[in-house]
């Protein structure tokens, strides 16, 4: 379907308009749960933490100015790290990516747009996330995205512990609500497929939702990718609300930063964002802000 | 060159007694290194530490047995993590990797045999070290291997440190002495090319020596390894030896927690040992033994 040019500008301000938003809410929930404390380690700081904000430009390969974003980057009391980044990027692909990408290989040109979020929070019962959404524009406009949970302790990182009850529940509503362009089993198994590190034969965590060339009815999919942002806002603040105060102790610690190994093999090895990014000459600083602050492979 | 079945038999067998009596004088110089101490960190155990020797056995991707080895762990006061192992494995290629190596697209079975030592010392002054030797038959048969030297301090990370100049000393020497098969030059830029993180931009280490598909001449490229294998053992315990006693602060364990960092992102991303072991079945726990015991992403 060819997209009139002045609806698609209008359609890239829109979305560029909702991720930059979504950040500056995500932020503020952040924040407030950092006021809410408590500190999540005897090793965190005492002070709720803030986020830093940094702006970022990109180049594109060919050297031209190739757009950027604003990474907002937390170290606080009850995240040990969490970024929290919008960028709005443009350029061409490089001869040897057009190729992978939808509709590139027709017009190297590309915009995009989106939101990407990682928690990595002190205390081992509140489980760490990752959410992200994006809108692609090649010769052709997609959505993609989606959300998943990682508890860090093997006793909670089951399909039945509440936490995954009540992320599952959220993400299958948001689908629920736009059941035109969402298939929920589809999107669920979507995540279980990609989350897998298969040199262990481990899932990541429990899940969540993962989508991808998102085009069916540009209005319904924009309004998806909006309500997947809000779940996510509504339900994970809550997971952390509900977790956070509950004691540890030195074998929990071991058990999260062993974890965390898991996260960054998963990344490095497997995660396609990752290594595109990094073999497009992203902003490694904003690629890489995703691995986990402290790790620990015994 | 077609070598007779039986010459390439007692060459397997001369390669393999090599590696492996290679890696019990090498994990006797390590529990020297450790009998010798002092404790590296107030965080280290205070007894000298002991290797501890695990067999494994490879099951080949057909299913049939397809060898396997001995992993050594240690867990000491001078070095928070080293593993020297030595395995020799058999079976055949998964055709999708027989393309990529020499010799295996006429006839996908292959033998190999090598050594390959980690360490990753609790004294920042004591720089991470590698040396990985190997012998590979298929259709064809040839030695390979390297060694290279990781400063974890950006004060000792140079080329003119007296660590670097060892080293480099040494590793030329085993060259000079088998020139007619090892170019040191072409050995010593090898290495550079390898270990470098492009997404950094950034070397590894200081560098070393790397050499693979070398099928010169059988006895002098036997020769060659078994000389890189004794200019290590020669000279990184000498290192060692030199920098364990030097005091240290805060500020370097961090330096060298986040350096350790760069090491977990070469190894994963880029590392072609890593990738291949992983995606062809390897040992997991042997292949990802060479992950830093702690790292920090700040």
């Amino acid at each position: 379907m060819q997209i009139p040019a002045e609806d698609l500008e209008t359609r890239k301000g829109s979305a560029r308009a909702w991720f930059e938003a979504l950040q500056g809410q995500l932020i503020a929930a952040f924040e407030a749960l950092e006021d809410a404390g408590p500190a999540g380690s005897a090793e965190a700081p005492a002070a709720a933490g803030r986020f830093a904000r940094k702006p970022w430009l990109r180049t594109d390969h060919s050297g031209a100015p190739g757009g950027g974003g604003t990474m907002a980057m937390l170290h606080g009391r009850v995240f040990e790290k969490a970024g929290i980044h919008a960028s709005t990027v443009h350029g061409t692909f490089a001869p040897e990516f057009a190729k992978s990408m939808p509709g590139a290989a027709e017009d190297p040109r590309f915009w995009a747009s989106g939101i990407s979020l990682i928690a990595h929070p002190w205390n081992p019962n509140v489980p760490a996330v990752h959410m992200n959404t994006r809108f692609v524009v090649t010769s052709r406009a997609w959505f993609g995205g989606g959300a998943d949970l990682t508890p860090v302790l093997d006793r909670r990182r089951t399909q039945d512990d509440p936490d995954s009850l009540a992320f599952h529940a959220a993400l299958r509503a948001a689908c629920e609500a736009h059941a035109g362009v969402a298939d929920y089993p589809k999107l669920k198994a979507w995540c279980d497929t990609y989350f897998h590190l298969p040199h262990r034969n481990e899932p990541r965590g429990i899940g969540g939702i993962f989508y991808d060339y998102l085009s069916d009815a540009w209005d319904e999919d924009f309004a998806f990718t909006r309500a997947v942002g809000e779940a996510f806002l509504g339900v994970y603040p809550e997971i952390v609300r509900g977790d956070v105060g509950r004691p540890y102790g030195e074998a929990e610690r071991h058990e999260q930063l062993v974890r965390r190994g898991r996260y960054v093999e998963f990344n490095l090895l497997h995660d396609r964002g990752t290594i595109f990014g990094l073999k497009t000459g992203g902003n490694v600083e904003s690629i890489l802000s995703s691995l986990p602050p402290k790790v620990i492979w015994p």
